[in-house]
């Protein structure tokens, strides 16, 4: 077996080695929801195609009818477990770029606001930084003993950002490739600068746009007012019915299929301190928004939601212009628990929309992906293996948590490939992924390719 | 007193060259509310006052703190009226651009929808096209008689299309050099092609621009979704909370001022043969959008509304982004009818939204103009005189109608100066004015100057 202390060694004396490289790959604009960024999308996989090949991966671009993805294999000790790391290269748009205190695709250190050193840049936590924490952790293994301590398959995806379209084909036509005994997926966080976590629960998405279609064309609000529909106000309406006095969602059906958290687990949640003040706290809120008689952390742990993303219609320019539009659309997305079905909570909020347009208007429906959520077992000898690697080297009981957002890819590996995951990952809840001015803790990236390098070790025990 | 029919006869022989003349107007970019335009605003002020010197005019360019004003004078026979005829050079954005058949700012003659020749382009209607059939008048009789046959004033503003911020000062600073007998105001329109039209009663206007803050920074909906405050849900809520179910407005006093139009004046509009299905069937749509039991004249004429002229929060882009905004902003506009108080409901909407956000969030505001509403006198000696002068130009009798759109010039000329207006304009309601593809019919700006000849004519009488 691999000695673990010399790859560690290594590791600390690499950082600014590894801190180049991770530049490199942020520097690359691999926005995938924009066709505008398709090159640097592509660039971006290049690169990592390239730096697995430097490390000794058998590593390649596949192509999609999106954003190529790139799939590298390495073998193991015979016996040893086979990983599959997920990760993905792409990031999110940088709009408002005006609120970026420096260009978000020229990282750099900086002391953050808490005083810790920070990188900073588009994409330096979610998710370049996090998935290079990985790669670094096998580079200083070839480094040191010339081998992995058990047989690694990577994939990393590039839109992971845009609702993944060529995932689940890919998965599905790959499906004898891929498969190895369990996932391990970087997209999670910590609970906190020193605390580390493995995530089990993950929420589910659905993200569905919505256009209202009124007149055929722009009119003047002078002219027409008061008798033409407004389909800004039917948007609005249709949107201020999704939600009751008390934050309930009123679509039909919605709750078929949440169960309610057992209290236990509620109060071990209780037991982390964390209240409306101080989640909401650092984002300048106070009153928690979703269901009333609800905590903060049952709140984006446990329970589904409806929010809009992005509403646009009607004159946005400077100044005013007494014009009805034509249209208007808004962006809309739903977290789901337990057993919430994607589809039909989709037909059902379409039902909903349809049901309060007039009849002499219209909506128009894009579909913007969609996910179940995810509960893993608390059991897998895995989990408890990681679990204790990760409290080694950060020096503090690892957590074992549930998170707000959605990372499709892990139902996707149960679905097509039989695959439980252990989501691992380094990031902060201030880390202000899909925001301006996004960072990675600088420890986050230097104990997390420690924190690997201890869980393949803990994996081969 | 100068004859008529040769002053008639040169505006058909001259045709040719007044459409020269407002092409050169109608290229010049002046879009009023848009800072990038501020140059073209002032060349379209600039080229105004040449024209007006050539014709024999006193005319110069004012400096306010926003676009130039165009006045000018000219001298008229002892004893005869004295006019200030009012128009406005600056135009609506043009956005979406990518609606136009052409380029907005290349006018062109076309054969229209209808058969008819029309002049295409941004501003040909509202009012480049309008103002120049009164100007075009004018250069007829000094052609003609050398001498116009009553003394004419004339105010142009630049800044109509963006709340008019500069002209109450102006009027209050030029009250002595701009009074007149009575003021002649040329944005309105015909009942249709073929019949002339004079408006008397006016709706008035309040714009507001409402701001929604919640979050310091833009959210992941993931990590915050469900306990964060999410401001297009607010807005939508407020937005949607405006109408009952029955198209009445709910804010608390906004009908205060409000009175029923007499019966017999219902019924004169009745007459018109306007209904749903003709009113609406041109722009696509069938069902009114306003206060049940009312038709559609009564409500665009003699009834308030609240339309929401643009809305923007959140991601507008292609694709999707899983963002919970930091805020979301609407336009909001009023149109007034009677004695309904542009302040009191500019309080009244602020009280209402600010009932409506949640303790951890704000509202900000930004004024967009405000006017009250016009009803003028139906038995003023010019108006009878000016609906005789119209009804022997179209030969059919010219209508008393009321409309549904804001001139705001037409108070405070009753504000500042003691005068009431004539408005006469030969816009049709299928112009487009605001919109892309806005046109002019050529019969209008044709007809148009033969009827400005024919009312100054009369006015003589």
């Amino acid at each position: 077996m691999a000695a673990l202390a010399p790859v560690l060694d290594a590791l600390d004396k690499n950082l600014d080695e590894s801190l180049d490289r991770l530049f490199d790959l942020v520097r690359i604009k691999s926005i995938s929801t924009d066709p505008a960024f398709k090159d640097e999308c592509r660039k971006a996989a290049e690169w990592l195609v390239e730096d697995l090949k430097g490390i000794g991966f058998e590593a390649s671009l596949r192509e999609t009818p999106g954003h190529p993805m790139v799939v590298a294999h390495h073998d193991g000790p015979a016996g040893s477990p086979h990983v599959l790391f997920y990760g993905h290269y792409d990031v999110q748009p940088v709009d408002p770029l005006e609120l970026w205190h420096d260009d978000p695709f020229t990282p750099a250190i900086k002391t953050g606001e808490t005083g810790s050193k920070i990188i900073t840049g588009r994409g330096t936590a979610d998710d370049k930084g996090q998935l290079m924490t990985f790669v670094e952790a096998c580079r200083a293994y070839k480094q040191v003993h010339g081998a992995l301590p058990c047989r690694v398959s990577i994939l990393f995806e590039g839109e992971e950002e845009s609702g993944s379209p060529s995932l689940k084909p890919f998965l599905d036509a790959n499906a004898d490739e891929l498969k190895a005994d369990f996932a391990m997926v970087c997209d999670t966080g910590m609970w906190d600068a020193e605390t580390p976590a493995i995530c089990v629960g993950l929420r589910g998405l659905v993200g569905q746009e919505v256009t209202i279609h009124a007149a055929n064309r722009d009119l003047h609000s002078g002219e027409f007012g008061g008798a033409a529909a407004n389909p800004i106000r039917i948007l609005a309406r249709v949107l201020a019915d999704i939600h009751d006095e008390n934050g309930r969602i009123t679509i039909p059906g919605f709750y078929d299929g949440v169960e309610e958290t057992p209290s236990q687990i509620l109060k071990s949640w209780e037991g982390l301190g964390e209240t409306a003040e101080t989640f909401l706290g650092p984002i300048g809120l106070s009153l928690p928004a979703g269901e009333k008689g609800r905590s903060v952390l049952e709140m984006v742990w446990a329970r589904p939601t409806a929010e809009f993303n992005g509403i646009s219609g009607g004159y946005e320019g400077k100044g005013f212009k007494t014009v009805i539009a034509a249209q208007a659309s808004a962006k809309v997305s739903f977290r789901l628990v337990h057993k919430q079905d994607p589809k039909k909570i989709e037909a059902a909020f379409q039902e909903f929309v349809r049901a309060r347009i007039p009849a002499d208007c219209s909506a128009e429906f894009h579909p913007h992906g969609g996910s179940p959520a995810i509960q893993l077992s608390y059991d897998s000898p895995f989990l408890i293996k990681a679990k204790a690697a990760l409290t080694d080297e950060w020096n503090k009981d690892a957590l074992t948590l549930a998170m707000g957002g959605s990372i499709p890819i892990v139902g996707d590996f149960q679905k097509f490939l039989g695959m439980e995951s252990l989501m691992i990952g380094f990031g902060l809840s201030d880390d202000r992924i899909h925001s301006p001015n996004e960072k990675y803790e600088l420890s986050s990236f230097h104990k997390g390719q420690r924190s690997w390098a201890r869980v393949l070790d803990a994996l081969t025990k």
